[in-house]
């Protein structure tokens, strides 16, 4: 191993020169004039792979763009590790916003500034490195391993479920290890084992059948404006305790192993709150902040609509009011039976003076990858051994489908292994990778394959 | 009278030709393009009064469209009536619906159709034939008039209640006839004796500092959007009652006259019902639908907005949330009391973990003339001659913020006496105004000045 760091170590300079040759591509999956950047960079990752030692190489055509997909299958007797990340990155507007071209990746101040540095070609390009680190010093990999880099992460990976569904077989593993989410703080070792999950519902009032008169009209007719804002209210107490029956019925507690790592993290509800700009923070009663962001299901108005929405005044008594609404999920509650609960409850407190139409949005599943498994312990140790730390354990409120459909069709934990920082303006203007976050994850890597090759 | 009614009833088919000429002028207030027909209109107006005996004429110039004003002083001892009407009308878009082009009036069915045959055109064209006719008959009107008809009622008369301050002596006046509302039903007799307030407010509520990722900070802190509907949902309680501290001091109860009045009235729930395509009418409970709707005051939301408004999901977690909330008035309360108590209890229901900001957008004093009245007792005596029936008294749930101001300029009670139908479209494409309608509000007219003459 000490070869192989001392490598990554004195190859770093001209790693990163590399790395500026994969963030010069811009592969804006959302663009149509993209189309050719995009195949392009696709072309790029699978020479970059046949460099590093794969012998098996694909480009996988799929209705959108390209899967990149090399597999090593050469370690007979050790584990499989499937790595997955997205060479597709956002676009890039504004523009002007930039303080240098996104697309012309520059150093300043120890961070490597371009659309794709953190999210995820830096990410990604991390565990090339270490790979290819591995290739050069051993002549081989210590485990097999199949790569599966796609092109379609930020437009929301609409053609991958499909693909791992019919190729369960040939991406099979023991582990899926993606970095593609953040460090609690910057140089502390951060494994992520659980997201939450969703189920994004509408309500829909009608009242009277057209928009009216509020002054002809107003005190004879039920309001929907006013009969879905009395029907939301009714959706959780004035404690943050969500009131739909059943709701939490599925809801683990929180384990004492990550209540004692949840209270061990450095976190100010002071800071906190200084940072939205909030008087008091609020949430379910009886949890502390972490616990309610990771570990509580929720329920969040995301957008209200309905009558005038100008400057000014009209006097309307309109005839619909929507809402969309959508509920965080953690284990083992499920999209679905909520979406269920939701929608009985919404209907039985809806008065008969409105129609009320309860759509299923869309949904996802919680996931969580308990802290004590095997997998997440020998992420651990490779993260300690290259940062010198003690690895910090944190869930995200957020949700990543994708990860969930790994486990579920893969049968396989996934070790969610991020190099980022909250504070990298991924999809924003002036997106930007800390080069020691660059060197560190190509040293994590490096010795994860070390320690999932012998200890898995 | 009876030779004045023959007069009427002998030139019928001529004056309805004379309206077209009224009719055919395009004096649409709220275009630019218009403003030399609205001056044309103007002076068409002048040159109609001179023609029926006034002279004393005036084009009176505004900031904006000019007045066309008239009087005529001639009968000592003898009150005065002002006539308040208006000669613009409100655009035609859109065009395409119009069976026949909006300014080529054009008789279907015994309706005129035409912009303004009803609003308000063809309700102050009544008035201009009664006082041609008593003129040609008698040789003089049998009391004083003022006549007022101003150019920009359709775009909010800007110009008009710094007018009525700066005139009062010049407008001074027994009673202010105004012809702009509509009867109960075809054929029946109308007297408008009140109109509704209005307290108009805005409530924006702010969470966080900006627009949060939902999934990343759902549970940490407030949602603005659930908070403005559990405020909204504490406004007014499940059986239609304004929780509003205060609210009620001043409200007038609805008097045993009137409440046999609007007893007496057909007025259908099922109807009303059906009409509106719901299943149940909601409103304060123990108040019929007409008290509701003349007699009540009223709270609805106008318009609620806030996060993602758009087609399918956006997990934000919003930075703000606002809602236009207006509620009508009766006497006597108080706009600026009411806009100040619902201030003051929107501040005091609001949470610490939000900001929130109320705004005071517009008000309007509800009014109310007695139906014991003098005048009204007169108002309803001419009518019943004209049509042969039993006045039926109305209040409105609207306001017609012009008519406050008379009331109280001038310190004269109003008289709304209006010949339109609900069912006219007026606003709309295909306006229109019964040929039967007009005359009777030329019958009317020539009633209510002989009888205001003898009586007041």
């Amino acid at each position: 191993m000490e070869k192989i760091i001392s490598y990554l170590e004195n190859n770093f300079d001209n790693s990163v020169k590399e790395f500026f040759e994969y963030l010069r591509i811009p592969s804006i999956s959302t663009l149509d004039e993209s189309k050719d950047d995009i195949r392009l960079c696709a072309s790029y990752l699978q020479e970059k792979f046949k460099s590093i030692g794969f012998k098996h190489t694909e480009i996988i055509e799929t209705e959108g763009h390209p899967i990149v997909y090399a597999e090593s299958l050469e370690a007979p007797g050790k584990p499989t590790v499937l790595i997955y990340g997205h060479y597709d990155v956002q676009p890039v507007d504004p523009v002007e916003l930039w303080d240098s071209p996104p697309f012309e990746p520059e150093i300043r101040n120890g961070k490597i500034y371009a659309r794709g540095a953190n999210d995820n070609k830096g990410q990604n390009f991390a565990h090339i490195k270490s790979l290819e680190a591995w290739n050069k010093i051993e002549g081989k990999f210590p485990l097999n391993i199949k790569l599966l880099i796609e092109g379609e992460e930020e437009i929301g990976s609409p053609n991958l479920e499909k693909f791992l569904h019919t190729n369960r077989e040939k991406l099979a593993c023991d582990a899926v290890l993606i970095s593609d989410t953040s460090m609690y703080a910057d140089g502390v070792p951060t494994i992520n084992y659980g997201l939450r999950g969703l189920a994004y519902m509408e309500i829909e009032v009608t009242g009277p059948n057209r928009d009216l008169h509020s002054g002809s009209f107003g005190g004879a007719v039920a309001n929907p404006v006013n009969e879905l804002a009395r029907m939301i209210s009714k959706l959780q107490d004035e404690r943050g305790r969500i009131q739909i029956p059943g709701f939490y019925d599925d809801v683990l507690p929180v384990t004492p192993a990550e209540k004692e790592n949840m209270t061990s993290l450095d976190f100010s509800d002071e800071e906190y709150k200084k940072e939205l700009d909030v008087k008091e923070l609020f949430g379910e009663a009886g949890f502390t902040t972490l616990e309610r962001l990771w570990a509580r299901p929720t329920l969040d108005c995301n957008g209200i609509f309905g009558g005038f929405t100008g400057k000014g005044a009209k006097t309307v008594l309109p005839s619909k009011a929507t809402a969309k609404i959508s509920m965080r999920l953690v284990p083992n509650q499920d999209p679905k039976k909520i979406a269920q609960l939701f929608t009985d409850y919404v209907n039985k407190i809806a008065p008969d003076r409105v129609k009320v139409k309860v759509t299923d949005l869309h949904g996802g599943s919680p996931v969580v990858i308990p802290i004590e498994s095997k997998a997440i312990g020998i992420a651990s140790a490779a993260l300690e051994k290259a940062f010198g730390k003690k690895v910090v354990y944190t869930r995200e409120g957020g949700s990543i489908p994708i990860v969930v459909e790994f486990v579920r069709t893969l049968n396989a934990p996934a070790i969610l292994m991020g190099f980022g920082l909250e504070t990298d303006d991924i999809h924003s203007p002036n997106e930007h990778f800390r080069v020691n976050n660059l060197k560190m994850g190509m040293f994590s890597s490096a010795y994860f394959f070390d320690e999932f090759a012998r200890n898995f």
